[in-house]
């Protein structure tokens, strides 16, 4: 399966202004990039780094006036799919080192507030059943509603209004299960029939040792999605991060199965 | 300079508990561990990981009953130290991109709300005076009071309370750094002179191109601190994290230079 | 049924400090003060002030040094009881005027983020049976645990936590109440049976156009309740509010029924 | 000096709704309204009650549809003028007991969290000085900037962020007065000079066994506004609660000096 991908952005800077751009498919086992091609403003500076944990790379750059940002990308998805409720939770005294980041509480993912809730809500549900009963109480009790959350908006607001959008289902979903001695992190992705188009955000947890992608909001599949970047929530995946007021002109997203 | 280390901990564990522990000096190039020597209650399981950012070790343990620990170790400490005042600040554009995680809001570092209060406050001081200036800042507004917070305690909090221990302090300066666009992270570390002895934390910030050890609290100097661990804030460097309830018997950390 | 009442406070002042005290049962319709008496340390200043809504009174002092209060008291409750379950509740453009500030949201009941939760939880019941179902549900999911909470911990707090004390319990009945359209306010009160003894805190809720108890912990009987005070949440009804440092030496609570 | 006042607001509902209103300047001592015509779509229910404190009126009105108010005033401003630097502040244990719900903290005011730092920036400065210069402090400190905050906004967050609109500044302002142990609550108010023209919110503060009215922002001068409610903070004030949906058609406020 490959999805065709074109990313369009249009993008105001009244100053010079540093910005971290992330929005290209990572380059990763899982995902083989067909073709990419990225056209953007020339720039004062142009660097690209490795991402969080080297999945995917940020694009440094500094900006004066219009940024223009057009990629194009052809991703063949070969991730092994595996039913979660099949696999087994690993107990944190087994866990790799580099997973254990994934258990910590973030920026909006207080999860050390959430243990009583998930031992009374999942406590009994064994294994990656405890993860899909998660993710079904998600898509049960929360209303996607645009216009509700902001940038501010932790878990803990997401979980009283029971309202929000991607990143907000997506960080209660890595709440509860790090809540639960599961790492969980964030995936920023290019995913088909997400409504309306535009870049989106899924939780990653770690089972039967080996990361998966949960969809809480149930818009997009565990083998259709092309990865950009992965973090420990919203903070660390956002597609642009300026240094200095930034004005959107416009911005579009497309992804289609191919 | 060498720093004799000696941490005894006694905890008690109901039932089986996963635990994760980090309390020893890092082995790392700043810092020559000369003699390390930890006797540990036997343990169902004993793993060593790396910690975050390969700073340092997590030991991984499942433990039921009475958990004994006992850590002596001598530390040559030949960190290279610069005067802050003398360096630069790195725009975020020239950032290697290992450093841009240690810019990002964490759980107890909310600094994208601080933007207008460091530039209000800030805004007028350049280069590495701006972190001299914000840490001479929290020296003069903050008063050091145990007590006052607890685990959930944010940067945000200790802001308004202005009360708080070396965690908190850590905390604010980490949450200003960042807010001004310097990348900024914890280091727990062993410092003679903290009253009363325990673990300590202080704030790092990135200036020059390369890390720099800065402790609001004035009870530690750069030159004399050996790094247990670094992370986004304290959530990453606790020296220990149960999976279940603990219960301290007693804990005791002493720290002299040789 | 009666109620005998003693209190005991041994506090210390370092400094003269002005301190608002609320301890003795309020002389209302619903309940007969049979006997009071109250013996205090002398005090620079004392004065006697309706409390809030005029429901029992306010003792302003200034004290230096130590404050000993002796207050023993013979209350009969007089409560007319009704059964929720068969009681009507007013809609907002049928309420009394007075009842309006206990639908609004306070300190400790932020009952604005709770209105999509309580209509998703409790939408489908009607009348009285709505705050019978809302305490019910509090009562199964709640664990009554001190020290879990403190004079910051709200509504909001509890409900994702899920443990704290009398106090805590009374904020979230509140909250759920008001965001379903429904007055309700916390009343301080003096109820045998509760365990530690101490001053105790419920919801009170304004349905077939009178106020009823409603007590989400189990711990107290409506009829055996005598209130001190009420207000919109426990910020109104502290028993000892200091304009400085205030350290406990002693402080007891008697109830017994006769 | 008196106001001509014009408000005109349209709104939606798409079904039965109930809905409080406050939007009529109040007929109290301190301004006589000369003239008043409130025309307003008829309503399935309508019924006037006392405000917060008996400071002006609710309309309770039950609505389904469209409703249209056309409220038009000439309002006579003879409220007394004091220089708040000259008026004493009057100690807690002094104060008359319906004042003291406004030393409390409330749901945007949490005062019981600011008293370190009024201690430390305000605490050398007596009397209604110490007032002026919590006005002056946040005058001087805060960017008046529509959009930054929302319902859900308090005064902790706006401290943070230095930004806001006229209830944020009212509630800061509010919360450093309570914190000193000054009686403070806000004030809904219409007032020439506000821009854009809209209902204007202040702190009203109690200082010299009165109660004075004191803009933050700069925008309204104390003997100029008519005041149409107060209340403990915002949520007290609203010019429009509704128990439902409400869509804005259009509001309009218009406020002349004639």
């Amino acid at each position: 399966m490959s999805l065709k991908i074109h990313v369009e952005l249009d993008y105001w800077f009244e100053q010079p202004t540093d910005v971290i751009l992330q929005f290209e498919a990572a380059a990763i086992p899982e995902q083989v990039i067909e073709s990419a091609h990225v056209e953007m403003t020339p720039t004062e500076h142009f660097t690209r780094v490795a991402s969080h944990d080297t999945v995917g790379e940020r694009i440094l750059i500094r900006i004066d006036g219009r940024l223009q940002v057009d990629y194009r990308a052809t991703v063949q998805v070969q991730r092994v799919l595996e039913d979660c409720l099949k696999l087994d939770v690993v107990p944190p005294h087994q866990l790799p080192g580099e997973t254990i980041q994934y258990l910590l509480p973030s920026r909006y993912c207080p999860a050390d507030q959430f243990q009583q809730f998930v031992e009374a809500e999942f406590g009994a549900v064994e294994g990656g059943a405890k993860v899909i009963a998660m993710r079904d109480w998600i898509a049960d009790h929360f209303s996607y509603v645009p216009g509700v959350s902001d940038s501010e908006t932790t878990a803990l607001d997401t979980f009283v209004k029971r309202q929000g959008i991607c990143r907000d289902y997506a960080h209660v979903m890595i709440t509860f299960a790090r809540a639960a001695g599961i790492p969980a992190r964030i995936a920023s992705v290019f995913a088909p029939g997400v409504e309306p188009p535009d870049f989106h955000a899924v939780a990653e947890v770690f089972l039967g040792g080996a990361w998966h992608l949960v969809d809480p909001t149930g818009m997009a599949q565990e083998g259709d999605m092309a990865k950009i970047g992965i973090g420990r929530d919203a903070a660390d995946v956002a597609f642009l991060t300026a240094f200095g007021n930034a004005v959107m002109n416009s911005q579009s997203v497309s992804v289609e199965m191919v």
